[in-house]
């Protein structure tokens, strides 16, 4: 199975990438995690973009804040899909939004919302679904369980208001 | 080989996804294309992404301005990847982008930049490459080829810059 | 009398709502609450939703935050008024109100203020008022009691002020 | 039948509006229009608006630009649910957005879309539908016109597509 | 000497007009406070704002929140010059600071920095003083006063820099 | 009578003035108008401004655009009303607006709105008014005429609609 | 004399350059200009960054819309000071703006106005002129022309007022 | 070697300046540091910035927030590079930031982003490095520092999801 590479700006990042680490998890996709900059590690983020296809990856999410450049840069060196996660640091996260989101033609990056870390792993494995059947099962499963999950709140709520 | 399912709002988005129909054959990616809304027709947009993946469908890319639902409402109904495309009509696509963008946990929306069809042509071509290697190659031709376009014309500007 | 049906797209969102039941009760208008996401249950939505008029509702609240869809996704499948509340979530909750107001043509949603559940109560009573007499009294006395309120806080003040 | 009352902030605002006069007369709504400000003739909004139910009105819609306040004067001096249009004059509308829509809790606007005449005319239909069943059945077929009208553009968009 | 009138939406507001409070009474300026509000007792504030220079006014500070509304309706009804507080309450003040400073042609309002209550007391003492010398010898003496204190800041920071 | 100062950053914000001039030669208002940038001419503006009270000023206008700073500038050196007209160059004005109203406390600046040199010009003939009972007697016609240009433009209206 | 590197992300940033050569020229400093994209061409842009201190450049200048990440992305390789001009591309330049100025810390980027050529080149004189006092000259008579020339319109504006 | 001039628009500017205290100190910069305002001591920031160049100064650093116009009424009076830092204060620093970057052609500010003050430290060191070879050689020290912390992190990051 192809693997997820995740890579994030600063360490700091790794508490709002957790949702993310689960979610794959969850659907047994493996993957590589790093802290690399597209501004204090330029090299490494190249190296490991340009290599990322032959290395076994098939999807790259990168999770920045502020002038998020870094899921930009990947997917410069890369012609794999690239999932950016705008990390909320400064202006509510627009900044990061905007930087990740207004790719220029020619290098898109697949943008899920501000802090949007669990999305960011659903769509890579939608992605990865293409290529292997079982994701696609998995994912079949993840939506009738979420739907259960809302019903199951609606019920909650229905005792709820009938006990005010 | 898999199909590009291509969904926008209004007739009128027509000419802002050009770049994509082109970028699409280019790639030799068969798609289909329809008009269908998530507010007009939201019988047939369910309808449409809940069969799209035994249709043979492997990516959906939605196109809708001002409160753009579109993107968010074919996500809700297939496991395929979904691909938005913020299309500016109001308040610069500022609207568009961020309801197409800010999806909540569950449900992602590969997102792109506001009017970047171009790009969204390009996601799509990723993703499928993940399942075609064919289309891998293309891309990587594509890269090479953006690349010599860029150094061509920085070579123009070094012309124009020599007779001022 | 019509009843008001209130749907919200997470529980999340109920402390937010709690103004609203206050207001309803308070108004003596009948409801209904659920929890229904426009992404994770689209079906029972727009089941809700389809069948509301004939149910017996004369109007249909949605609360929602982020990429808010709940309302619209409401909207279109019912010919009944339909108000949404921009739930305050991510961005001050400037990505829930452009969600919610900003809907084609064709599809309104009568938006209230961000998290503003008091007024979504008063507009569904003033809504119904039109079917029902004794509701337009309710909201004649709302208003002097209102008034009545403000101007004993500024009683309040007189004596404030004179005491610094 | 209940009447709708249309105010205007300014003459300019007309051809803004012509799409909900011209609703109106679609679903056979009967309404009065005035040239009213909130700033340059208060006394008379106020009148129109403090004796609006008693003569024969349903709801009022107000449209307005920049700093809007006419709807939330009127609705300050009425039970009538009040539609508010925010009119694009400056700030690409999002000046009137926010005066219309953020109203305090007591005293709600039922605000749709900048510049979203055509909805505040089909929000006026539906909240006028609760007294009168004539108009809910004129917008059952108002629904049904649209969805047709969208399956004939994406039929056009097929032909279209095969002569590409 | 004429006196300020100072109006608030609401109660709530009282701890952001303090430093208003204490700067009137520092440059000697007699004021009336009122909580009243464009919305909830419109009638109030109208017979307020009509009556204000005949009862002795001579500027009128008017502070509100969200969609504020109070300035502009005072300004409606009075030939004073109007002082607007945008109020902090949501999106950061900026939907107040637009409904407070963006009226339209024929009804100013002076408008401060949001909850730049400080500063509405110091404009309304230059108002003032076109008509009494001895505020604006206070306001010369309150400048110079405001250089020394920065002066003496800068002093302090001197020594600890020293000392670091 | 006292005049007033209008101070512009730059010729170019001439046609934008046009309306504050005809206000003022309509209210019987002498004024001067000069070109004085904050940042090409700061000691120029220094020194009108310092000046401004004993030459026979009541209030001064300052108008400029994207990062306005000369309003701002000029109250920093007099202890007279200073109103700022934010001028649309860039960013819709939203540049202009923020640098112009968000002053700190200590140094108000009476902001008006984006382009607002009409009301600036009503504004400033408010302000004198305090020291001059004739120009309040002519603000008080010129409220009237208001008031009778929008029941007129209200009298066309119902012509319009008969004849539709 | 050390050499300004300037670099655009496409040529369709030229003629919103033309200012920034028309600047460097005036002051006489030496440049070489490129198109050179962060996304297309990365690898000559960190190339040309890597080497320019040592290839003579004393200051590199890097113009880009969307998301700006030219900039950033030379700043990563030298340790030069690099000025960033956000192009005005789409959301009024507001993307490109953030993308540019918001670089996290470690990486700055020295960010003027948008669109702001003009600026850019006068702020890479100032830098240079640290190391050529010829320039630190050129600079301060260009300071002179420009008080110059906004009194000489300061002048036209006079005769134009008394001819009105 | 030149000094780095700091002024800061108020003392409570002070702890969000310490990073670039730090950062002067670790590259060997010698500097002063003023409290200085625009506009409550407008006569001292002038003369500090016009002798700045003269009393040894090679850079002027200027930190403000609101509606900062510190480092733009500094750039005015000197040809040294000046770089603003805009203080988050209100409105997230959306304001300082505009205020501070969009200066008019003529006047430039080298701005950083929102609270960068670490950055404002860098880029004056990269400035005065032109004319100094030992901070050159410093600045390169720091930027592999950086790299080995950032791959310092990232070993750190592999033994904890080795552990996980």
């Amino acid at each position: 199975m192809k693997k997820a590479g995740i890579l994030m700006g600063s360490d700091s990042d790794l508490p709002a990438l957790e949702p993310l680490f689960k979610r794959l998890k969850e659907f047994g996709i493996p993957y590589e995690a790093h802290v690399m900059s597209a501004h204090r590690t330029p090299a490494r983020a190249c190296e490991f973009a340009s290599n990322a296809r032959k290395n076994g990856f098939g999807v790259v999410i990168a999770a920045a804040g502020k002038a998020a450049h870094l899921a930009g840069v990947v997917a410069a060196h890369t012609t794999l899909p690239v999932i950016g996660i705008p990390v909320k640091n400064s202006l509510d996260g627009l900044d990061a939004l905007l930087s990740t989101v207004q790719m220029p033609a020619g290098i898109p990056v697949a943008t899920v919302a501000i802090d949007g870390a669990d999305n960011a792993g659903i769509l890579a494995a939608q992605i990865l679904s293409l290529a292997d059947a079982s994701i696609a099962e998995k994912l079949e499963k993840f939506k009738v369980d979420m739907t259960e999950q809302v019903m199951a709140k609606d019920k909650k709520l229905q005792e709820k208001l009938q006990s005010i």
